[in-house]
């Protein structure tokens, strides 16, 4: 609070500086005594005043360029930039000088990290009439520039066996494979993505099923623009980060396990398994004998499945992959808060793609470089955001989330004690319709951002009114999945967290197809899209830097966890009690309602002009804590990394909750447990939950019992 | 910082309030401004002055009383209160009144935990004569009110069986026997308590040995008043905490695991135990036949043990206990902070007793109810403390730190955000001399604070100086130990704690004879060691409670870690690398030294009167915060609940390190590993801890990387 004090003495003393009548000193004086109190007391003049901070808003928001947008995609995506490599060198650099030219404190953090890359992938049908069927793996993606299709961290082996359609790979699918009288044991298992396990939950699961080695389709959905052809890459490491420093970060010269330790060998399928383009697919699909498929596994995504196998035909199946540990680089823009530089407001995006990365990750990158073009803007004009701002560029996210989770690993405790939250974009423009996840506290933020940013797809409405259009309820989703940068923030670190993008199930998905062309042709052609993406993000970005008073709305937390408590009571038998929480649950809503009645008297009394930011810091420090209170020290059970135990991800089996992962395991995953041990096991969790709300209610009441 | 210009306001509009004439009212309000910078920028109005803090600090010392102290430690020991009992509650009754009527802001926290209690328990020989000795195993202590002798949660069970002397019970001790021959398996083990392990620890080896049982008995030094006769009693928990309630607290209605659960399970022996006096082992010891006692073993406390047994003699051996919930209470007394309301120092103190506990513990409540006064006076005198204090009366320390432990399991993410230390005194007065234990960045304080206390036991000189003649070095003891309340603050929350006492190792612990006749024959005749304590410890509390910048050396840390690492060096064969101990710890001398320069600066900016409310903050949030860092989410391998890596108990082994309890594991536990698997595991250890420094440096730094 000195500067408007010490700013106009200065300027009042230089100008008295040759020797004034005394006359005039005593006036000076006096002038200099009431501006100084008129500036401490009046808020009009107090750069925390709202209609000096709106005209910053304003300016941010009419800053926007669609032209900049396209340039800084086209420039960040002419070369496929996987992880490690050098051409992702090269994006590096872009990013760092974008940042350092626009005057922004900037700087890298480097980690070494065990990556994976293909070195050799074969695979060829041999018929009963001793004809030989070679599959081209990479023809149909038409740059040869790009990394062939694979799956990161899949073992080095062959297998030649023959090959059972197992459609999503589930459980129940094996079940039903079972009823047909179909083992896969000794077999290559075909499996389509979809459904709710993750590539490395389909893996494992036909590794527990005794098959050698697993061949992965996407679903053919009708593409624009006939890139059938695409074939979708991706990780089967389980879990985040670099797997050689679980818990730790990768810095260069620390502890690695080894790749025989076990903590290790836990994150890699022990099979094999390649992607396959849905063409390849249905040549095998075609060919296969045996039982025929169920009703619902017919329509297989275009194809209709017949039979399931196995054979047949003989597949010859080979692969060969190198781990190799590389460098890794995050990029950071940092703007300083001027009042509370030791409050962090981070706003992240991964840099690296599998191919070209238009879509994922770069549309959300060109964002990024946007909002740091205008923000330096708005430092210019003279602008001072009271938080610190963190603009984060994460390598390797495709490979499991790693330069983001090694950081936030790195920055655990200062994370934990100044992070207000986490703000993700990562594959911003994917298509039409705006979409957004978020921990519960930030939907009114949300809300009311985007009743302030212009609708990229029509000419007189906001992005809430299309939004709102488009969904009878509007719905935010929540963040349990592990499916990009937020998953360290929230799920480990309890960092309120949101993820925004435009479009989903984008169709060039991790193919050589995700290139600029795609965006310029399907994609966003007019980069309004991506305007709108940047205009929501860095607005909510700079309301959490600016505002005196966070916006963070408990009320709408405890709303949600009572409807996941609804879900939830419909899964469960009499001999559970939901009491516990049910009353925690009434708690937090207690508490949210006593910390907005509180944030209304503070705001009045910073109305008054009253000097209150130790006041104010108190009921913000709780704020930002209450997130943290839904971590659990020991975790969720048999992947103790993930800390969060309102939202976080299922094992590899069906679940019917997407949120209270640790409860969903104790109802949903297969247990030898006899029953009575399975429903304390139940009612365990249920109190862990509680207890985890019980938490974050007294860290948002902030008093000790 | 409003009032100093608020207050002025408000006096001279009121004596402004009949209509002034015109140049009155511009001369007033000529005035009302240079008063009002006056005040805001001349520090000697200001309430954080240096001068009036040392005003208040003087006024503590000066109100210490030796009678007040005397009479609390009558009224608090005139029955035994154990946890539980009925005796129990009118101790917790007193000391709430106590803070209520000094008109400090009093409550209760309740926690419904499992306690154990003896019903029967016999001890009889049987002579191959024929003959039968029953021992009385209270005789010795003549009042009949307090609690038999026992151990609380042994099972309840009978044993009719030979004895063997194991002198410490340690497992080169086992060896030692298992040279000569002798096995326990079977037996009836005798034990003498001293050696590095704890009560608990001796019953456990003795279970893994087969043994049937254990009688404890306590080294016969001469005791002062010829108490010979006393009984030890004690807890054989393993863990702290109700052990129904693992990790949580055990709020009334809340989850319980059951008895047969596990983790339950494994907190209990699944042998019997039994206190015993000296004068009874001294029996059981002269009848012994067998190999002869190793030399060192022969001066047992007293009797020249001859031989180990076993036999001939039979003991019939039995013991009935019973587990009972029952509900603890916590008193607090809570003074908050005017600028900082959301810090807490934090001032503890047991309150329950084995028996009446005149030095253990309520020579320590006795100083908590003293300093509650004072801190009363202050207030009445304008005092106004910056940060928030809470002085806390804890229940059932003496089953295993029970009442703390919930209370800190309930409050941890406050806890984790808001306290600044944890000052713990147990048993304050046990005889001459003033010992201390700390975290290292809290030594310069208790020495500077010592400087300030009259010695009790001379005339002309303060603490410090009698402190010094004594220890050549002066040593501050490390909180490694789970033996009062500071071991959850400290160990599960990572809190800054303080342990001090006058005298130590006082003959009639635990025993019958620890009473307010103990007090005033020898303890503390005149109670000047009682004001001596009091005064230490309520002076700490203010500085920290007060100082702008809290006086928390970080440097002091990094030196103590340096002295770590090189006795831990003599443990270690070439093939393990401290180096990554070295740089961590030369990584946080180099965080301190930048704190303490930027604590220099801001004294400076301080005293200028230049308004950095939020920059102190924000350094003392990291001086706090460092001590987190030594936290490891993971915790102690096989007792996780233990989180610091640096201060923590060692198991049930004899280690030669009281620090880097993890480390100690991997070296001195023994193992089934190969040596490579022990050094991997020692190396891996070591990284652990080299994390946890980085961590305490980051913290302290306060910098992202």
């Amino acid at each position: 609070m000195s500067p408007p004090l010490t700013k106009p003495t200065a300027s009042l003393l230089t100008a008295a500086s040759k020797p004034p009548p005394p006359l005039c000193t005593f006036l000076f004086l006096i002038i200099f005594c009431i501006v100084g109190f008129y500036t401490l007391y009046h808020p009009n003049l107090n750069p925390r005043n709202p209609q000096i901070a709106m005209r910053y808003r304003n300016l941010f928001l009419s800053s926007s360029s669609n032209s900049t947008l396209s340039s800084y995609l086209r420039n960040l995506t002419r070369h496929p930039h996987l992880a490690g490599t050098k051409a992702s060198l090269d994006t590096t650099n872009y990013v760092y000088s974008h940042f350092h030219n626009l005057y922004l404190e900037t700087h890298k953090a480097e980690y070494k990290a065990l990556l994976s890359y293909p070195v050799h992938a074969s695979l060829s049908a041999h018929f009963s009439n001793g004809t030989t069927f070679s599959f081209s793996l990479t023809e149909s993606e038409t740059s040869g520039k790009v990394v062939p299709p694979y799956h990161a961290y899949s073992p080095s082996a062959a297998a030649y066996a023959k090959v059972v359609f197992v459609n999503y790979g589930r459980e129940k699918d094996y079940r039903a494979l079972g009823v047909m009288g179909i083992s896969v044991r000794g077999c290559i298992v075909l499996a389509r993505k979809g459904g709710e396990l993750s590539r490395g939950g389909v893996v494992r699961i036909a590794e527990s099923k005794g098959a050698l080695a697993v061949l992965l389709y996407a679903r053919g959905e009708r593409m624009r623009g006939g890139e059938e052809g695409g074939v979708e890459r991706g990780t089967v490491m389980r879990g985040v980060g670099d797997p050689l420093s679980p818990g730790w970060a990768a810095k260069e010269g620390g502890e690695r396990l080894g790749m025989k330790d076990n903590e290790v060998l836990n994150k890699f399928p022990k099979i094999p398994s390649l992607p396959l383009s849905f063409q390849n697919a249905g040549v095998i699909l075609r060919s296969l004998t045996g039982p025929k498929a169920p009703l619902e596994w017919r329509n297989s995504g275009g194809y209709s499945v017949g039979r399931v196998g196995p054979g047949p035909i003989m597949v010859n199946f080979t692969y060969r992959g190198e781990e190799k540990e590389v460098i890794l680089y995050n990029v950071f823009a940092v703007i300083r808060g001027f009042e509370e530089p030791d409050r962090y407001v981070i706003l992240g995006n991964h840099r690296d793609a599998w191919t070209y990365g238009a879509v994922d990750p770069n549309s959300g990158t060109a964002a990024l470089l946007d909002i740091a073009r205008r923000y330096a803007l708005l430092l210019q004009m003279g602008w001072k955001p009271r938080r610190t701002m963190i603009l984060c560029s994460w390598d390797a996210e495709e490979f499991g989330m790693v330069g983001s989770t090694e950081w936030v690993e790195q920055n655990l405790v200062n994370l934990g004690a100044k992070a207000v939250a986490y703000l993700n974009v990562d594959c911003a423009v994917q298509g039409p319709g705006f979409f957004a996840g978020a921990t519960p506290q930030l939907d009114n933020l949300i809300y009311e951002v985007t009743k302030k940013v212009k609708d990229p797809d029509s000419h007189v409405s906001v992005i809430y009114d299309n939004w709102a259009a488009r969904d009878q309820v509007i719905s935010i989703q929540r963040l349990s999945g592990v499916d990009s940068d937020f998953a360290p923030f929230l799920q480990h670190a309890g960092v309120p967290s949101m993820d925004i993008y435009y479009g989903r199930d984008f169709p060039v998905y991790h193919t050589a197809f995700d290139s600029y062309e795609w965006i310029t042709r399907y994609g966003d052609p007019l980069f309004h899209r991506h305007m709108a993406v940047a205009g929501v993000w860095g607005l909510v970005a700079l309301h959490l830097a600016d505002d005196s008073i966070l916006s963070f709305d408990y009320l709408s937390y405890a709303e949600q966890l009572k409807r996941h408590k609804a879900v939830l009571s419909k899964f469960l038998n009499q001999s559970i009690s939901l009491n516990p929480l049910s009353d925690a649950i009434q708690g937090l809503a207690l508490a949210a309602k006593e910390a907005e009645n509180e944030a209304k008297i503070l705001r009045q009394q910073e109305a008054r002009g009253d000097f209150i930011a130790l006041k104010l810091r108190a009921l913000n420090d709780r704020l930002m804590l209450a997130e943290r209170g839904f971590l659990d020290v020991d975790g969720l059970q048999g992947r103790h990394w993930f800390k969060h135990l309102i939202y976080g991800p299922h094992g590899d089996y069906e679940s019917k909750l997407d949120f209270f992962p640790g409860i969903g395991d104790a109802i949903f995953r297969s247990t030898s447990k006899s029953r009575e041990n399975q429903q304390t096991a139940i009612q365990h969790e249920i109190w862990r939950v509680a207890r985890a709300i019980d938490r974050a209610a007294m860290a948002l009441r902030g008093q000790f019992t």
